[in-house]
């Protein structure tokens, strides 16, 4: 029996997403920090299966090959080694058969993906941009993955050249397209209504944001993107692949501005009570592809499969692991634990940090820098110690 | 060749342990919070696998086997449902030889582990725990671990136990004896300084403290336990496993105090700058085996064998993807994230939670009853609803 | 030689106001919190004397009458005892004749003031309103106040009655109409920029906002109705008179809502730095007119006046007890005080607390109720222990 | 009448002392910063006699005279302009007519008080110290003050030759002797236990502690002296006069360590409900002479007669204008705020800050140089720029 399409499981139901592949293989070593390029497809395989195997335990409806950031030119940025050994379609042939492999393992759909290239940061222009997405495209059709996500643009103009790549290559295949962005619209300046209105006008079906804020923030965005949809008339489904992280001190390029980005983020984690309220709320709007992006966990995801438990008709399996609200504690050993083994104190906790020499909020580098500038170019060498300090004095 | 053992090795270096499992496995799906027992090694032993050899790649030079908890007495504790299908020893040896398997994958050794029973929080005497003990280290002499742990004792009288119960059925076996306590010593009232004598007395090879606290309070309670020995005329390894969160407002029983444990630790995760910190300070101390509890995740032991890295005179194969205190960020896209490529600034960061709703700092649970209390005698039966409602109460 | 008035100072310069009388008069122990009514100036004329003096010294260019809450439906409201003893006329005939005394000392003008009032609230309509305000204006146009400020007004309709009032009864005195509201407007839901217009053609002189915000809101919303005015075609010269607290985290009703209010504020106040900023960004913002209200003590106002002293020509008599930016620590015995006797290091200073186990923000209480809501209706017997009860459980 | 006594007066009941007149006055503009000297008594009496009056109205049965480091060669000390007008004698025959005045519009005393000075620092010897204090001791006799307090010594070897010179010079006079030490005890190393005992040898009736930290220090190192002065043999009374800020982060040298000293202390000010506490707490530690030190204004101290009533048999004239835990509150206009009107409400507030980019606690500055050290010596001269520059590089 073949498994149900994207946009069928949208129209009459919820869609969980998976969570944030590129920060987990981090904290487990198999993804360096700085490129966040996903050679580890390549490389250990075994970790990247294990990660999908446990996202889809938790919960999740959509395996998303592992190929962020696989653009070539990305690759070799900055002196990245990843290209000496590979080029993004081996990565992305292995992340597509990892993917498939654990998908049927339940009743997954395998999303490919494509994100922001270098080349449109160096100004480069359409073709040259598009052509990049193609390569990569390849991969996905020849792997016939059930849809396509163009995700992490902060540039509307970028992304609607994605959607019309995908649009044009990969004939039939569900679109959904996130943009990076917050309330305040893109770096070009764009409002987040109007970003979302080019995006369906470009022909993408689903229409979300996903990385760089909190659940708050990407909901309030939403809620602008699904005003402005409404208002030209669009029925789209909407999608949000938020941070794991709470981000209420970010400025316009979100988490990345944040001087705690990407080595000083856990105080900012989020709880799993966090994720049921973001479930919640998230469903509330009207969103129905639920997912996550950068800092969601396993055990994040279980709490949106549960929060949504009435809404799927089930718990995900690795909820056998899991009393739900906080019941697990009736078998803890100390009788004031099991005293929280209920909804009311976890929905109220207000977790402290332990870090009473360290404020609730950052003060964000806003360089304000965008596509166009000069120090947003990209190349392949190396940062030097001399640009380095040059940065530093900024 | 036959591998360098525990003491040859703490004699003339520093070993590193590994993180805590219970806590990364629960995060991931495998493990429930509230009973903590490890059935995992049977049921997804994959994830275990994987999960040690994250730990192995970060720089372990210990392959505990996971075997916390897996008491028979515990196994049934409060409505445990693993006991219904595995026994201890079931769960042990597969515990044992998935370590195996990966300890050999690298230069690790393997380690035993048994831990506090609920026989003794029933006040069952010596004998009885004892007897539960020696169930559990059949199986480590059985697949000739190593060397064996004994760890996570809040009482010292029962760890005394445990430590003349190894000496007897694990001849030749080095031990490690941990206790779970800070610098006011354990739940009987007796001194840190005295309970790290009576361990040394008891023939603990190696002597120190796990679980329960920060580094910080860990290492202030090593200290006491330090000049005890030095004092007392004993010349022992010193031993540290804290927890891989901030704890600077527990109070006598740790975290478990908190009123964020179990489900709301999240701001307190250390940062891998904190783990900088404690490995320098751990060494400078003297201790020598300096390993990790709940809460520490792959990446958070890496930092403790790069902080060490010309003491042991390597990087861990996980370093590969990680540069050196921030150095990966050269290969940045935004110019002001290459801007923080550097020490210093990580060094000097304080991370902000994001949470201003939120304090730093709670007032722990501190019901004070301990081990002759009836409130903490165990039951099999799981906790009722009325049970809990008396609880709430108190 | 007749000292110059109200509008030629602004036309020529800035005018600084006089700081919070009744906070500063209720730690002083002279004025009731609850009622918050200024009996004082016959029950106490020297604590009032002598809190003038110290906001002349500190460089106010304008005596306000204390006359705050003194019309006579205020001072019989909830079982006020004032109104046993004293008539508003009483309290505002010494008012003004304290207020004159100490201006004449300097070269600061004396300005009667109106607020808002029960009779409004309780739904009495525009005459029953207008008479409570014209007993209180008789008592200044017989004093021969500089001029007049209407302020502490949540509903625009009722600061535009007190504006009409004033013109009728006070003619050829220049009119400072402020509204103690924030960005998001009056209480009725009318915007800060409509409110502005309408009390520009009610024939206000002087528009602005007063209370129940600190600077930096203040000054948000100030700018909302500078724009508005603009819009209008009206040339107005601003005020600002915000509160000497901290308050990001207050709702719409200011920090009435937040949960400190009254009696926890502390944590709030302004250091004098604050104040140095928010004279500089009030300046900026055009502001000419730039006062205080509650939580301004002396040294506050003397920060604005010090911040300005190149604007105005001087600095005020209490600087000679001020080393500027810090330089007094010049004559500090210790070192490392010594080393804090420069401008960047107050400029940058980031204060702790000492409250570990508080949070940054508060949630507001949100009751939502406004004028013609019951739940305002006031009376003249004091709130019993059964109503009390009432309002806990909301 | 005569009035009781102190010793008489600490005998049977309490004694409540007033609060910090050299922080106070620094806020009404009256003290100057730095070299915080109290000729506001020759300059501004006025001034002065409102502060007692408050103070008095508050409930303090304690009038001192406001000679704070009005010893000469205080007063000349780093270019303080005080001593080219007048002399120590000068100061404090004003500060005693102005104290003897106002407590006698009540049932107060009037102590005079010593305190440590620049001749200690700059290792002149016991002689040319004890001439300093006889010089200030003389007045003091002639004015026939109640009592006396040697107060703000941070070596007990200082103290003990102060206490000796009162004991010498004012015959009959009882002697209240406070340090400014926390637990750690003094700068040069004597226990906080020590210090009383040799503080009590010396011949002081009253023991204790002020300034330099909050309540909860100061009654930790008050706990530490009362075991030590029991071990002793002696019995005396104890006496705290703490600081009105918060301080859980100081070092052994108190808030002059914390950065924010002394112009950003502001979000560390005490509550009246902080001083409710420290009231009973005190009390039930065996405090008798219960009084306050800087940080403390006049409601602070009336929080603390009000906490007292039962023990005192009245409450404060001050008290008038203040219902009991929020009493007040019931003749506020606003519903939400009467529900506030009830001691749970305050007693368990936790006040936010409104300062989301501010940390809890500060990392104090530790220079740990103390008497004996050449940084400490004191001269007539205002540092210059340059020695500026070279603390600042420190």
């Amino acid at each position: 029996m073949p498994k149900k399409g994207l946009i069928e499981r949208l129209d009459s139901g919820v869609v969980i997403g998976d969570g944030g592949f590129v920060f987990a293989l981090e904290k487990r070593g198999y993804v360096k920090a700085g490129p966040w390029t996903p050679e580890a497809t390549v490389e250990n395989p075994e970790a990247v299966r294990q990660l999908h195997r446990e996202f889809l335990r938790a919960g999740s409806d959509v395996m998303q090959t592992f190929t962020f950031y696989a653009s070539d030119d990305k690759l070799q940025n900055r002196g990245n080694e990843a290209q000496k050994k590979y080029t993004g379609a081996m990565i992305n042939q292995q992340a597509c058969e990892i993917a498939r492999e654990v998908a049927n393992e339940g009743d997954a759909l395998v999303a490919g993906g494509i994100s922001q290239t270098p080349t449109y940061l160096n100004g480069l222009g359409k073709e040259a941009v598009q052509k990049e997405f193609e390569k990569q495209l390849k991969v996905f059709v020849d792997n016939k993955v059930d849809f396509m996500i163009a995700e992490y643009f902060e540039h509307v103009e970028e992304i609607v050249w994605a959607v019309e790549s995908i649009k044009q290559k990969c004939p039939g295949m569900p679109i959904a397209a996130n943009m990076c962005i917050g309330p305040e619209g893109d770096m070009h300046g764009v409002s987040a209504g109007e970003c979302a209105v080019r995006m369906a006008k470009a022909g993408a079906d689903v229409i979300g944001i996903n990385c760089h804020f909190d659940p708050d923030t990407v909901l309030a965005a939403l809620r602008l993107m699904k005003e402005a949809l409404t208002k030209a008339g669009f029925k789209k489904h909407l999608m949000a692949q938020p941070l794991g992280f709470k981000t209420p001190d970010a400025s316009k390029q979100g988490f990345i501005d944040l001087p705690e980005f990407p080595f000083g983020l856990e105080p900012r984690i989020l709880t799993r009570w966090d994720c049921h309220r973001y479930a919640r709320e998230a469903y509330d709007l009207g969103v129905r592809y639920i997912g996550a992006c950068c800092g969601f966990e396993p055990y994040h995801v279980r709490a949106i499969a549960e929060e949504l438990q009435k809404e799927r008709g089930c718990l995900p399996t690795g909820s056998e692991k899991h009393g739900q609200w906080g019941d697990g504690l009736r078998q803890h050993t100390k009788p004031w634990v099991r005293a929280r083994a209920r909804r009311d104190y976890w929905e109220n906790l207000k977790p402290a940090s332990g870090r009473p020499y360290c404020a609730s909020m950052s003060k964000p580098d806003e360089w304000g820098v965008t596509q166009g500038d000069a120090m947003l170019k990209q190349q392949a060498q190396k940062t030097t110690d001399e640009d380095l300090q040059k940065l530093y004095k900024k």
